[in-house]
């Protein structure tokens, strides 16, 4: 699954049904990950629990995102995006690479109406879709605002034919039959979509799905209207309905308990299409498969899935122009560009990554516009992440040194992390020290002294002793 | 999957590997989930992708929550827990009701060692643990302790191996076996985990974990360290694992590309029994499994699950607690707690949860201590969900009269999103106007006039007509 260790099992247009054959023809095979050969016998490069190049199912480097930023996005609690913002975020949203923006349905307002089509007639590279419910008078609406193809949706659980529309299955396949047809006669796509899909008697959805294929639609869609779906049932509806539809399939997952990406992946690995998505995932309550989140789920399996589609570095200033339009901060453990996506901490971990940063990275940060950040400043730090600093500063320290310095930033963090300032300057003082004699391995006091004439930053408060926890 | 449409697919002990007869037995089957009986056969009350109670690796209903805030989460970049800090998460936790308590090495500062010494003097009801290298040096200052039990970690990809530690299988197996049996002699709990097992080769992963399962080490750990599996990788690994050991089997997963919490589901589905958390995910880089997240997965695929171990209500104080600590926002996103999880918008969807919550809602919030919002003025607004406002607000208007105030809320709400207290003035102002006989349906010119009497909030500014987006 990783890139770095697996490039055997990206799928090749060439074997990609051929496993065996695969790993014979393949170059780079014979050597581990790093170019190593252990034990004089071939290392094993692939991981057992890679996707398959012969899992030909498998959609992860082949779909299409509908972005629905505009559609699914407006029904966010926060969002009131007025015609100018809607029109920056689908220009942006068309320059990251996305193939479809989904509107909101022309007949929900007069100014959904009008936007949309504004919208349409912007040129954009992305093809422009309205979502509307399965309804005629809807439908009408839709066709006539200049847009490339119509979503159209309608729920089929028990749930929502009794509570919301009260509507049985005949009606809606008859309704769905009309409504499709009359899309299709205006030459532009149409998707049929259940609401609530989990929640539907398989039966049903089977059945209508099969009915709207024959007719011709472009795509079905399965929607988690609810969020209550996990990964190994997505996979089974969307496997199952692989089989009976030849068209393409759609879904669209909410995020009510955190697994709308992983939903996603899976889906794509079972056949599906088309991902739906909203840059940070907004919409109804916590809203849907966000973009960046989708992309980089992707990029972790190969990044070649999303780097020659999407122009990754737009993602942040992206994400940035809708947090601001919604009046909501990017959380700060969002995929990617979360505050601290890809700075390092632990000890151990800010040695590797200094040595090799796939050895706890599985996105580059560089491939989204970002950088890296190893922090050092801290009780968990370690000998290995403050010899890289003094490296950096240009300092002369043994390694022994480095070691007896080190020591003195973990008493000192212990009681307040310090700063890459306040690092600096206390191996700034250590190194003069040493290098006029005043300073030598292990002279606590000595340091100390030197940290009090250089007036290292708070250390003219004293540290407290570590607290002993039966006071508290 | 979902809690109201699969009763009967909840494991239960004395049918547990029988799916037919589970049917037959269940008192409330021939009937539809909301009591109905269709077309006089049997309902489907039974969704095809429900979790199968002869799945009898499931542990979805059986599992520990090894709860990391303090050892993962203070490697978190903004952590700093001071002692009282520690203490008071350490409590919250406990009261919630975590299985175990994992704590920052002893050997990574002096005041970690007097914190981990600090709580496990509390007395708590959660097993206290702390987290160490396989390294004899560490083992030994952890027993001293008083904890319940260590964890143990190596890194045994060849990134790690190579890039990070420098050991080779044979010392790794030498050094933990060591690590092991010292700690079993001092009669505490000892776990084994690799590092970055993922990207480990398998071989040598089953290799080590079924040596130490036979020198009966409690716990084996499988850590997606880099946050790169993906959830049908995580389930054939740890179904893989499960056939090889008898111990317990814990998961430790990164959330880089936002799959942790459906890794986490994931792995209990294969056979996982402890599950590492953090409150809102908080550790290195963009964290790990949230705790709110896991539970929140685990009460969508049944309350029951969930709701008799854990204090669910305290789930918002705790978060909000750690997020105060570390000086972050809880996402608007997150899972329960998130800004919006429980308001509804869009006008079918505003409909359908007046009428019954099921229909858009998986997670009940009075379960967790909250409570829903019906947002209305907007323009994606339905004239259902005002119909019930205005019954809120007990004033007497038909359905007709509600449409035509719908009808102008949406208006006005095409130009700017309206506050509760707008929509309840103009309601009031269209209810008076209708008793006094000065409005009738369709009549806009004289709404307009008495909104405007009424100073009706931001009517005395006249609504832009709609922006035709040529103009822009």
């Amino acid at each position: 699954m990783c890139p770095h260790a697996n490039g055997d099992a990206i799928p090749n247009g060439k074997h990609e049904m051929i496993g065996v054959e695969n790993t014979i023809s393949n170059g780079i095979n014979g050597h581990s990950a790093n170019g190593q050969s252990i034990n004089g016998r071939t290392a094993q490069k692939r991981n057992p629990y890679a996707p398959r190049a012969s899992d030909f199912l498998n959609n992860v480097s082949n779909f299409k995102i509908i972005e629905s930023t505009l559609r699914e996005g407006e029904q966010f609690a926060n969002a009131f995006f007025d015609t100018k913002t809607k029109i920056a975020i689908a220009k942006a949203l068309d320059a990251f690479g996305v193939e479809y923006l989904e509107l909101t349905s022309p007949a929900a307002s007069e100014q959904s109406r009008l936007d949309c089509e504004a919208i349409c007639r912007l040129g954009l590279k992305a093809k422009i879709l309205t979502h509307i419910r399965c309804h005629m008078d809807d439908a009408r609406i839709a066709v006539e605002t200049g847009v490339d193809g119509v979503d159209v949706v309608i729920g089929t659980s028990s749930f929502l034919r009794e509570f919301s529309h009260g509507k049985d299955m005949t009606y809606i396949t008859k309704t769905a039959i009309e409504v499709i047809q009359f899309v299709k006669s205006k030459g532009i796509e149409v998707r049929f979509s259940t609401e609530d899909s989990f929640r539907s008697d398989l039966v049903d959805l089977l059945s209508i799905y099969q009915t709207v294929d024959k007719i011709g639609v472009n795509r079905v869609g399965i929607a988690d209207t609810v969020g209550c779906a996990n990964p190994r049932q997505v996979y089974e509806l969307i496997r199952t309905l692989r089989g009976v539809v030849g068209c393409d399939i759609e879904v669209h997952l909410h995020n009510d308990t955190g697994m709308a990406i992983a939903n996603a992946y899976t889906a794509l690995e079972a056949g599906a299409t088309h991902i739906d998505t909203s840059v940070l995932g907004i919409g109804e309550r916590v809203g849907i498969t966000p973009l960046g989140g989708l992309v980089s789920c992707l990029y972790a399996a190969n990044p070649e899935y999303v780097k020659s589609k999407y122009n990754l570095p737009m993602l942040r200033e992206i994400e940035n122009l809708v947090a601001e339009a919604v009046e909501v901060n990017v959380p700060f453990c969002n995929p990617v560009t979360g505050y601290c996506a890809f700075t390092h901490k632990a000890g151990i971990h800010a040695k590797a990554i200094l040595n090799n940063p796939s050895t706890y990275e599985i996105l580059k940060p560089e491939d989204f516009g970002l950088t890296r950040y190893v922090s050092i400043g801290h009780r968990l730090t370690g000998w290995n992440a403050v010899k890289s600093r003094v490296e950096q500063l240009g300092l002369e320290l043994t390694d022994e040194q480095i070691k007896d310095a080190t020591a003195k930033i973990k008493e000192l963090a212990d009681v307040r992390t310090q700063s890459m300032d306040d690092v600096d300057s206390l191996l700034r003082v250590y190194h003069s020290g040493i290098q006029s004699g005043e300073l030598a391995v292990g002279q606590k006091e000595a340091l100390d002294r030197l940290l009090a004439q250089h007036q290292y930053p708070k250390f003219g408060v004293k540290p407290m002793k570590p607290v002993d926890a039966t006071d508290i």
